[in-house]
């Protein structure tokens, strides 16, 4: 299986050229090509269409009506129609079918969220079922179909409205700084939430921050502001615990819903603690968790007493000589409440672990490692009773890619569907059905529908490809080894529109370089960037790889850049380079780098490490010292300030300041709140105070990334700044 | 009078080589030639030497020694050594005597203050004759020679140390909401400071301002912060009251040191009120202060009750149809307490008018103009009570000069000292004689001593030009007219270095514009700036003009502006470009502009209102929109945007900022308190969404002017865009 997905790997190594130019065609305008853009999304987004489960049963949601398909032919028919839907509603509040759901398998029963209520309306008999109001104001809202409670955060404080509309507050104290029900731990191991339903839905588990003791970032809003307020800038305060700093602790509490009653569970001291990976036991007993120590090296996997809020049982332990980093609850199998799987890296790569319980729940057992390989499992997409299998994706068929497969208890697997391109499956409650939504580098957009049992496919949609009508650069991809020299990197290159072999071409890497990502897959056009596509056409070589320390590619391989984040990576990139430099049309005299985030830290420090290797620059909302990141994240790959200072210092844009020699241009959100402006404004600071001349940009208002018409006028900015110095 | 004026600038016109330029002789480094720079006190600055009265006679200050000199030879011979003074203090209390004070006339008593006392020591008998101490944490010290009372602010309180060394606290809710003894009104209308001794030293006047009703400005400082706290970024919140928005409130009260007791002036509602120019009577029994009302258009001249705070008479009103500016106290002739001065523009020109107070001080009658003309009186330095006259600077003899004349109470005007260049002068407490130092545009420094009675100077010392050993570039001045086409407008133009009249060069507008300024002035080498000479020497022609608006050339010239800032203005600069444009040598195609504060709005105004004319701009700590500017210095020019909505809004740059062609880089200090961040920052926002490309530059931590080696930076910076963008 690993020698298969090499070959995979080997054949992409073969420059290919993806797609036929053609003079005649129509060059792109950047409008074109950036999401934001006015024209972007008729000739740069696949045309797609919108699906749902209803029970095993498959349905395409349209404007005006929801259609039933046959899974044997994919042959649509009217289930019911909008003007069915909104009968009993109120005039004009249902607009459109693309947003309903259907929780409730064999009954004819549509949900829909409009603004200000929650409605069921019975597609049959024309009826309002239900409905339930819902705050204007209301956030994060967590709604169990069994129950129908509804769970929602408002002014950090959390509610619970019931199934007959009666809204209760859980607390009453929430604040700036002490949150409630929201999304905890700067959304680190796999927190996206902060509410969590017990199965039947009458118990919610959820978080509650107290981040008082945190440092403020006074954030700076520049208006405008409404008529009664002043037009002078206001402040606008977050908290943002920065590494080796105090943090916030957290505490997960039980509201019973029935009973009223709020209990929180019984964790002692939060103090550098981290809770995650939260997950009820199918009877709703109990409620695991797991516990990981602020050095980020220690985690377990703890069960508690729903009832009570006691400890019941400390389940798993595991530790790592850099980091673990749990990422996913348990999930218990459907068939039998006594055994869960574990997603873990502990054996190199992420795989699926099969654990079963002792009978009074105290301790588990390791049945079976369901997974193993050179590979990683990404997501289990849920379970198939029916044949006792997991669904998951992985990278196992491609490492470029994403496809479904699914694994018995037993291990044996399987792929559902094609294991080309990259994959986004929906699949059914009952685990038999799975919505396949993928794309590869020839493929723009395929919808199918697959039978989990039978892994056989129907399907559904193909799109059309929308540059089809345009002058599309050629895009290569390959591999070349890493600074370690065995390692392969994947890399893509996109060379200028009309290419001519025997002319010198100006090359841009962009660059992103940290964990939990990669810029080189199998999705439509090799992931190409639509600015990729811009610069080629405006004469660039345009080239990205993907350096040790980025996602799916095994711990060894992401653990590589551990305490010393950046030295690694900027040695895979100057690999790049000498591979850039190795081709007779690139002119090594008038190298360019960008990248954001990460890939603005990356850019900043080989501008001011390697000075002679770019000729410019162009860094976005870089980090230019993880001293001023969050302790989350930050710690993870860095440990502390106090515990890695060389680490630190080392790795630090300000200590480069004075290096700096060829143009650099840094962008920033000022209002971002991820690599705060103290990042950028540090590093300007050290520059003037060594002497240097980087160059500034700023999009006041804006957060981490530049969206909609901002974004657009970004890739112009960045796009004028290589025009200006490295084209000629 | 005034046609010796006229002749004088009129010869001005006549362009005329000012230095020789000198093939052999060094280039400038730009270290030489800004304030900040490494070598720029060496290169740049002329040598000075430090004077001081001690009564009538004039001393001279050195490190080691005071020495007297003879006022009619201008020969110095000691007087004490530092050895001597030092005696009587600590070890190491004194290290020169640079700083030595003699408030006593005919006692060889010298004060000096020290970090940590007042020390006065006897240099005849080498004793400490008295000493105060000073909290370390004290501003705004005001210290009374008569009474040796001192008066500070620290933390926004107002204290008092008296004679004995006992301190008190005259205020203690001080706060940023509620400053003590500070200047108020943002230091608008003459106001410098907060506190006012009584002529015995023994009443305090002082200034309370209550500013809680005031927006709040969010400054953010980006540390560095000391060991034990955050490193993340911290608010310093910054009270700041936008045109047309709720302004302070201030009151005037009087603290009486030997009852140790405050109360405050019957001053009513405070609110949309000025105070300013507060002037005690000789006997210390009255105050006099100009109230002025939120519209500025109308002053009143007050007086009020010392011990009891009532008002006892309206003694004066001034009204104008766009603006009253009172800038100047009342002054009470030595000779006659019933007499006073007072400084106004009434008559169109700043001049002075003598007035006599009613026997029971309720009234006051003119009994005289005692200057007038088409110049104007810039500031009086005292009394000469021996010939009854007022010691005062002018332009009367040069448009572009300042001199010193006195005036006696019959009107007999007589210049004192050298009338041409730009003089600073001292005048002796007993007005008998005068310090000169002055330079004009062919001197580099001149300190004359000088008799008021007899108008005869004595050469001090002459200082030799820095610049000699330089290549200084050719400087011309001269007048163009105005856009009315009436007025002439002085404009300073400096030719490259090596100037070569078959050449076409590119010209940079250095601008500035507003009131309460000029650019060219008969000072050292027309007041070129050490910029200016810097890009002459990179191969740019330098051209500034002060147009309509700008100081010193009466009311009618400054007012041409009053509710559209900016649009004269910029007429008035265009006739600059097209005179500009008309020189052989001057590429039309390459002009750039250059403006800081109210040029870096003209700058942006001119790129936004004519964005063809200049090629490139660099607009520094600019105004943008006048509704971001503050109420005093903002709504005198421009009223409220209440009451002038289209004159803001016409004048606004961000509704300008479509139109934005060309290359603009805006800088901005980070922390700017007078034009704050948030023009800039809305500007860039307009920009964006105007789909319009600024660039941009910061000083984090800075205020609104860069200094020290950052002003340095700066120019670097700025020269930079100029060789980037408008050099090629």
């Amino acid at each position: 299986m690993v020698k298969k997905m090499l070959t995979a790997v080997l054949l992409c190594t073969v420059f290919a050229q993806i797609m036929a130019q053609n003079s005649d065609k129509k060059l792109f305008t950047l409008e074109d090509l950036i999401p934001g853009g006015g024209t972007y999304r008729q000739s740069s987004y696949p045309e797609n269409r919108y699906y749902a489960f209803w029970g095993e049963k498959c349905v395409e949601l349209d404007l005006g009506e929801v259609k039933a398909i046959d899974p044997a032919t994919g042959e649509s028919s009217t289930l019911f129609t909008l003007e069915q839907a909104a009968k009993p509603l109120q005039q004009g509040e249902l607009r459109h079918l693309y947003s309903a759901q259907f929780p409730y398998p064999g009954q004819p029963l549509a949900l829909f969220k409009q603004y200000g209520r929650r409605a069921l309306v019975d597609w049959q008999t024309g009826e309002l079922v239900w409905s339930q109001p819902i705050d204007t104001a209301a956030e994060s809202e967590d709604f169990s179909p069994k129950s129908r409670n509804l769970a929602f955060v408002k002014d950090h404080n959390l509610y619970v409205t019931d199934a007959d509309g009666k809204t209760r507050a859980v607390s009453t104290d929430g604040s700036i700084d002490i949150v409630y029900g929201e999304a905890v731990h700067r959304n680190e191991f796999g927190i996206e939430k902060g509410t969590f339903w017990s199965p039947d839905g009458q118990l919610l588990a959820f978080y509650r921050m107290d981040q008082s003791m945190v440092s403020t970032y006074p954030q700076v809003s520049i208006g405008p502001f409404s008529h009664d307020q002043s037009r002078c800038a206001q402040l606008v305060p977050d908290k943002y615990p920065m590494a080796g700093e105090t943090s916030h602790q957290v505490t997960v509490g039980i509201y019973d819903v029935k009973a009223d009653r709020t209990h929180y569970l019984q964790l002692g001291d939060p103090t550098d603690r981290y809770f995650t990976n939260i997950a009820w036991a199918p009877d709703g007993k109990t409620l695991y968790l797991i516990e990981l120590n602020r050095d980020q090296n220690h985690a377990q996997l703890l069960a508690f007493d729903a009832q009570s809020g006691q400890q019941t049982a400390k389940l798993l332990e595991q530790s790592d000589d850099k980091y673990v980093e749990p990422l996913h609850p348990i999930q218990f199998l459907p068939w039998d409440s006594q055994k869960f799987i574990l997603q873990s890296r502990q054996d190199g790569f992420s795989h699926i672990y099969l654990y079963e319980l002792a009978k009074n729940g105290r301790s588990c057992k390791l049945l079976k490692q369901l997974t193993q390989g050179e590979w990683e499992v990404f997501d289990v997409l849920g379970f198939c009773p029916s044949e006792k299998s997991i669904v998951f994706t992985s990278n196992e068929a491609d490492q470029l890619g994403c496809a479904v497969w699914s694994v018995s208890t037993s291990g044996k697997r399987k792929a559902i569907g094609s294991t080309s391109g990259w994959h986004y499956p929906t699949l059914s409650a009952d685990g038999t059905a799975l919505l396949d939504n993928w794309s590869s580098p020839t493929v723009a957009r395929q919808i199918d529908l697959a039978s989990t049992p039978s892994a056989k496919t129907t399907p559904l949609f193909t799109a059309s490809e929308p540059w089809d009508n345009f002058r599309v650069p050629e895009i290569k991809v390959g591999t070349i080894k890493a600074a370690d020299g065995t390692t392969d990197l994947h890399y893509r290159l996109v060379l200028p529109t009309d290419f001519d072999a025997t002319k010198k071409y100006p090359a841009i890497v962009y660059v992103y370089g940290g964990p939990h990502a990669h810029m080189v897959d199998a999705t439509r056009h090799w992931g190409v960037r639509g600015w990729d596509i811009w610069m080629a056409q405006q004469g660039y070589v345009m080239f990205t790889i993907d350096n040790r320390g980025s996602e799916h590619r095994g711990k060894a391989f992401e653990q590589a850049t551990f305490r010393r984040l950046g030295e690694e990576e900027m040695k895979d990139q100057l690999r790049g380079v000498d591979f850039l430099k190795s081709l007779p049309y690139v002119d090594a005299d008038r190298l360019g780098v960008h990248g954001w985030s990460f890939g603005g830290f990356m850019t900043t420090s080989l501008m001011t490490t390697y000075p002679d290797v770019f000729k410019v620059g162009v860094a976005g909302g870089p980090v230019i010292d993880w001293r001023f990141y969050e302790v989350m994240y930050g710690e993870r790959y860095m440990d502390t300030p106090q515990s890695n200072p060389d680490g630190y210092d080392s790795t630090s844009c300000l200590k480069k300041a004075a290096n700096l020699k060829n143009r650099l241009l840094i962008i920033y959100g000022g209002n971002d709140p991820t690599c705060v402006p103290q990042h950028t404004l540090s590093f300007i600071r050290a520059c003037i105070d060594a002497g240097t001349h980087p160059d500034l940009f700023t999009y006041p208002g804006d957060g981490h990334n530049m969206m909609g018409t901002d974004r657009v006028h970004l890739h112009e900015h960045i796009s004028r700044y290589f025009d200006d110095f490295l084209k000629k």
